[in-house]
């Protein structure tokens, strides 16, 4: 139902009238949610879509030129008003007994690196296709970047405040994938979004990811509590199925100015911005990666990333990277960086010591944070984790 | 037939054995060949499998998953040995009486701007994607980057010298195109590559694009003539449809460092890699396009590009973006950059005099050049032509 939107306004973390009177300390969870009334529930007519599962699919009506004009957007993009469960054109179906999405893409040749395996980026990239492709089968999507009809209504857009993946195998170049997506629910006013990318061949899991999501007003930047006529909407979807279970979340430390790696001064590019002109989330993790030594990205592949969105990110902001490898981390990254593997800590290493070093992953915390006049905000926190690089053909499970 | 790979080395444009002794005035269609042997030519081959275009589709094995291993590279890729006449998951086909392809395509949600249509890099990725596919289905594709078997055995990949791409309508966001590419010969040792993108609901054409390609021996860096072997591998699928048809070829010059707008110390990321480890021609545009100003970018519309690509960009060459608007492109980015739009050589602009100026495409001329060592040696020079932005709905013809 959601999809990928820009990150939750610093407007989210205060719930005064005072702009510039904010608290950061406060959590997401414990925020008071302001404004936003409910209107008429339409649930009867979600239910009836609901029962719709096996409609045949409703051909939509073709854009046409008209006195010399290409036709106009809605008909252009095709959104449907009635939930679809095959979208040919796409390559998508409905599953999940009605509620859930499969993509089937061809990893394209600008997806993937110079290694030929698909990048964290394009991964993100179909991730935010497939929930976004999710709600126009449903039949909900109203003109906005996924948000449903009766968000439109109530001037409400998605804001994501928590992203983690968990990438066991890379897709490669030319290699056929499914991407499952559904959601859930996430407290009273939330909503979880969860994916499994799977190889297409032989149903293997390749990558898990999960996220959560509330509403903010697009107006006032702040909160919202969902709206009975949403909440019609998309409840009618929510399964309980998780694609990565969590005992209790990590929690992710604050970084400050003494991190042992940072990139200052970096500003978003119009190529990062979405629909809703701020910076896509997806673009963030690119900051992040930036920070990481060369030689850490040529030998290892990220295999996971948590990302806990705090403000969103203007399109005039200026930004600092800040990174820190965890201990073992530093223990090897100070190995690799001083080319002097024969002492540590006094003591000389054996190669077995070292080699048994190597099989570890790493593990590195980072921040970006508002430069300039707003110094210091936090934008997102994330955390990643990295396996040595295994080659491509043929690695092991 | 050929993919996007990276552009010419610096070595193409000189034929002597000695590295550092080179001649960047001479012109690509002037060099000397050098090296390549011709192998036995499988013409034949070609040729029948040219006359399976209504062969059934052959289904090719799946990968598997064996010993907990996942299956080879080859496998997970199912690359064709055959002429294929339908890629059901590329949802691509073969036209022009067997020798095109088209690829149908959704636009997706990450390959638009914030004003929902499609941006010059997506657009010149799916020109890519086409081309590759093209070589896929053709059957003849061999491991490396748009390289057909016959190029692989004699270690050579594709350069693209020249590309041309005329948009004049963006698709947006959910749209539904047909990308139609074909190839012909360009003199002796070349190859044409051209494309159209098409509406697909009402056949409207809305981008044209064209390339020229040689051959480089992998190892040498230098050009070489097309092997026997190789040229009866494609030929057989040359036509002599054109995209765009140029009398003759616009001629762009070289900017020096008195050019009006320069960026300057720019690095290749790893993100701009191809599988070939140099930068991506695509990539390119976006060195051109950041040095225009940004209100520029706001109120207009690329309709047009043409790129002569000079020389291979290695992934630790400092590079600088040169842009020069035409004159009348200086008179209206001056009126817009100053605020003033009284005066004009003394004399008081009308409204409408100004109103026919916006009407004016504005023109640029790029260049992006090596800093460092190899200071001033040309990468690629471009041009630019930019109409004022129509609202997307409706939008002429």
């Amino acid at each position: 139902m959601a999809a990928f939107s820009y990150p939750a306004s610093y407007n989210i973390f205060r719930c005064s009238s005072n702009r510039d009177n904010h608290d950061h300390k406060q959590k997401l969870n414990n925020i008071r949610i302001v404004g936003a009334s409910g209107r008429s529930s339409t649930k009867a007519d979600t239910l009836s879509q609901m029962a719709g599962v096996a409609n045949t699919f409703n051909s939509i009506s073709n854009p046409v030129v008209e006195n010399g004009c290409i036709a106009k957007e809605e008909l252009r993009q095709n959104i449907p008003t009635k939930k679809q469960s095959v979208d040919r054109h796409r390559q998508g179906i409905i599953i999940e007994g009605g509620v859930g999405y499969r993509l089937t893409v061809v990893i394209r040749s600008y997806e993937v690196g110079p290694d030929k395996s698909a990048t964290l980026e394009s991964i993100l990239n179909l991730l935010q296709e497939t929930a976004l492709n999710h709600v126009w089968m449903s039949g909900l999507l109203g003109n906005g970047f996924g948000a449903t009809r009766g968000m439109v209504r109530n001037n409400l857009i998605w804001v994501v405040s928590r992203m983690q993946v968990q990438i066991d195998h890379y897709p490669i170049w030319g290699e056929i994938v499914e991407i499952d997506t559904w959601v859930g629910g996430s407290g009273k006013n939330g909503m979880r979004r969860d994916w499994l990318i799977r190889s297409q061949a032989t149903g293997h899991v390749f990558a898990r990811a999960t996220s959560t999501w509330v509403m903010m007003n697009q107006q006032t930047r702040r909160l919202s509590k969902m709206p009975e006529e949403v909440r019609a909407e998309i409840s009618p979807w929510f399964i309980e199925k998780q694609a990565i279970k969590e005992e209790c979340p990590e929690k992710i430390i604050k970084l400050d100015n003494k991190a042992r790696y940072m990139n200052s001064n970096l500003k978003p590019k119009r190529s990062y911005l979405d629909m809703n002109h701020h910076v896509n989330n997806v673009k963030y993790p690119r900051w992040m990666l930036e920070t990481i030594p060369d030689e850490i990205l040529e030998s290892h592949q990220l295999s996971s990333i948590i990302l806990e969105y705090r403000k969103e990110c203007g399109s005039s902001e200026i930004v600092q990277s800040l990174c820190q490898p965890d201990e073992d981390g530093i223990l090897k990254d100070g190995l690799r960086q001083n080319n002097d593997i024969s002492l540590l800590n006094g003591f000389s290493l054996a190669s077995e010591i070292l080699g048994s070093f190597e099989k570890l992953p790493l593990r590195y915390t980072h921040l970006l944070q508002a430069a300039g006049e707003r110094q210091n905000e936090e934008i997102v926190r994330g955390r990643t984790t990295w396996n040595r690089k295994m080659p491509i053909m043929p690695f092991s499970t």
